[in-house]
């Protein structure tokens, strides 16, 4: 898989691609991951990438022709499965999704920053948009960096254990039972008796159990 | 507003708390951010954080010794209005949940890794678990990111135009009407007329509309 991040801050991306599993994916050559700073595409002395917007109001927005252009010179090199745009107003990620998007090949991410992209870009050039939330934060670069990591961690050979993702909350619609490990006892506070005997069929039930429950309790939409 | 972040990996976070908005907050003092690696905090001599479950399963989980340790030394030196632990099976994080939080005071913010924390930290320390989105990720610590940019960004002085957050997609429970900037024909495609009239009571009614309708097609569930 390859992923092309368009961006006016590549700088607040860095940390997250280098370290733990995002970095051990990129090192091990199961993803390539590649920051464009928008500015580098800008018009004019000014390096501008946005300005106001039309009809007055507060906030800046991005303009068209600096993300045509780095586009397009991407697309020429390659062809792209899905130019995804990351919004607020996108359709929301979920697991179901990760699972599908970790299936493509090459993928384009484009940032908002601001106030968002000119709504031509989203017309003309977005095949995709998805928001991580019902929340607002201050651009696309840290939804991009979330997208990223619920995507790669599902490639064949990202995680050490492959069955660790396969028990993750939401790959069943169920949340997770809960897990325990040593001290047995920490200061009174102790592990459930069954996760102690050894007993795997009855201990793989009492976890279904757990999950049925803490589902019904905390998340019955997901059951729905 | 004070938030101390305990993680396995605070290098990861490094970057998106050093770039633009979560940057000039920090520096004009609006927050503070500490993060706390968990393995200053660790057991014996392997520097152990983490061990495998009891019962059995793929996947590590951190273990409530250290997490003890390090909340216990924060409590020590002044009083915390919440210990959120991010989880996948949390409850979610929505724009009113963020403007919740925004109003607290000192904030321990729990990163779970691997497999997450043993059961008994969540029990005995942990006041509320949030969700960022029905996905997993390698980590709490991009949730940790997530969640501290949506509540700092609504921090009073940290947007430099304080209207900008209030016309914010879910802020009025709609999605945000489409913006234009320059130029107003781009090869052929046009900003909407409206737009370039200068009329602003028409404007506003136009964009009210937009973001009705724009709501009504894509999340109709924010206006039931």
């Amino acid at each position: 898989m390859r992923i092309d991040i368009i961006t006016v801050l590549p700088e607040l991306l860095k940390s997250p691609f280098e370290a733990s599993i995002l970095k051990r994916a990129i090192e091990k050559g199961l993803v390539e991951v590649h920051f464009h700073n928008l500015r580098d595409y800008s018009i004019g002395n000014y390096k501008q990438v946005d300005d106001y917007q039309f009809g007055g109001g507060a906030g800046m927005v991005l303009m068209i022709e600096p993300i045509d252009k780095c586009i397009s010179k991407l697309k020429e090199e390659r062809d792209y499965d899905e130019v995804i745009y990351m919004t607020p107003d996108g359709s929301t990620l979920n697991q179901g999704v990760a699972n599908e998007i970790s299936l493509k090949k090459n993928l384009i991410i484009l940032c908002g920053h601001y106030k968002g992209v000119d709504q031509r870009v989203r017309d003309l050039f977005v095949t995709r948009e998805i928001s991580i939330g019902d929340y607002v934060l201050s651009g696309g670069e840290l939804a991009a960096a979330v997208l990223c990591d619920s995507i790669i961690r599902l490639l064949p050979g990202v995680l050490n254990d492959e069955t660790s993702a396969l028990t993750d909350t939401f790959q069943d619609n169920l949340l997770a039972p809960p897990v325990y490990t040593r001290p047995s006892n920490y200061k009174g506070t102790e592990v459930p008796d069954i996760l102690l005997t050894g007993d795997f069929p009855k201990i793989e039930k009492w976890r279904e159990e757990q999950a049925m429950e803490r589902t019904t309790k905390l998340r019955p939409d997901l059951l729905e």
